[in-house]
């Protein structure tokens, strides 16, 4: 593996496991055993580092939600789309939980964050749209999908936050509980999804979705 | 009106309308016409206005989300409680646009905050209690009720957050556009609720929620 790739990859861990601002560029040269200007040779500050980051990341779920128009899709698609989209938040989730803060210290981050929410956007809808051709999901209008997929959105991009808010102690959990939490948002957005399903798919549906459900999350409420 | 009280107004003022990282204490006090000294006998720091801020923003949501367990529950009532909400988002609209950095910036606000939500979530699970109980609202277990009310929060929290994220500019637009767009959250959660409620209750729903429709909004996307 090439060094910039290196550095990519221990960074990305760093930020998970202790916060993007517990994290500083010579941690990083570290936890690498290369020196300082090793890795300034390849990026001139972390802000460069977290871009990178982030347009693999972009990458990931571009992949994802891209879907030709004829597609077919079943439930099990479905799932399998939301596994991935919440997997990719456990991948990437420093961004998440600090999200407001990484985009208010990089304006290029900021400018780039916003043309991926647009083209998410756009993914859900059209993975919606296929769910209705599939004849899985109810006949709805333009404008109902758009209001779906916006919705869908707000939910899985408020999930982490909501995490972060309600922990009083971000280490008092270990890794298999956090990550149980953060696909609990499958079960979410499933509750959301699984009303405009025709009636005899709902049942595999709800299936699947007790799969994903983490009922200490909520046990808090 | 006591000093410490127009303090408190006029940072509100200031902050909704230039964003809390752009006003300090000086402009405050010069706002007012009093000396940064007298502020000060009022205040410590900029915090401590932040947080007596949030302190009566907690008192409105407190006041509005609390309900008698006997109270009946019609659609007007819902919407008064929606529009209530959102129309607090508005007021102290500063707050929710700079949460995360907020929270970051006082640990008293992050714990105070943490609470807050808590006692939100079960604000509204005794709304949507009392809906079943109404009989506008279809029946669901305890622990239905307890998902569909995160999912409302996380649609109503993310709100202000997906409306900052897509503005290129926050200034490209006038109050009036700006108070349309959080008004469309309106439409948002109501999105979500329809489906449950029973089905002659739901032309009635729909017509008041097409009030909150701000089509510009979601049309970019």
């Amino acid at each position: 593996m090439k060094t910039k790739d290196k550095i990519i990859l221990a960074a990305l861990d760093l930020f998970n496991e202790k916060g993007e601002r517990n994290i500083s560029t010579n941690h990083i040269a570290a936890h690498l055993n290369i020196s300082p200007g090793n890795l300034y040779y390849h990026f001139r500050n972390k802000s460069d580092i977290i871009y990178e980051i982030f347009k693999s990341y972009e990458l990931l779920v571009d992949t994802y939600l891209h879907i030709s128009s004829d597609q077919e899709i079943k439930i099990p698609d479905l799932i399998a789309y939301l596994d991935a989209v919440f997997n990719g938040l456990w991948a990437y989730r420093f961004f998440h939980r600090d999200l407001e803060h990484l985009l208010d210290s990089d304006p290029r981050l900021q400018e780039d964050y916003r043309e991926f929410t647009f083209r998410c956007l756009k993914g859900i809808q059209s993975i919606v749209n296929a769910m209705k051709e599939s004849k899985i999901y109810q006949p709805l209008s333009a404008s109902q999908i758009r209001t779906k997929s916006l919705n869908v959105w707000l939910i899985v991009t408020n999930w982490m936050t909501y995490l972060k808010t309600i922990q009083a102690d971000e280490g008092s959990h270990n890794e298999v509980y956090n990550r149980k939490c953060i696909q609990h948002g499958v079960y979410l957005v499933l509750d959301f999804v699984i009303p405009y399903l025709y009636e005899d798919k709902r049942a595999l549906a709800i299936e699947y979705q007790e799969k994903y459900r983490f009922d200490e999350v909520e046990s808090s409420i």
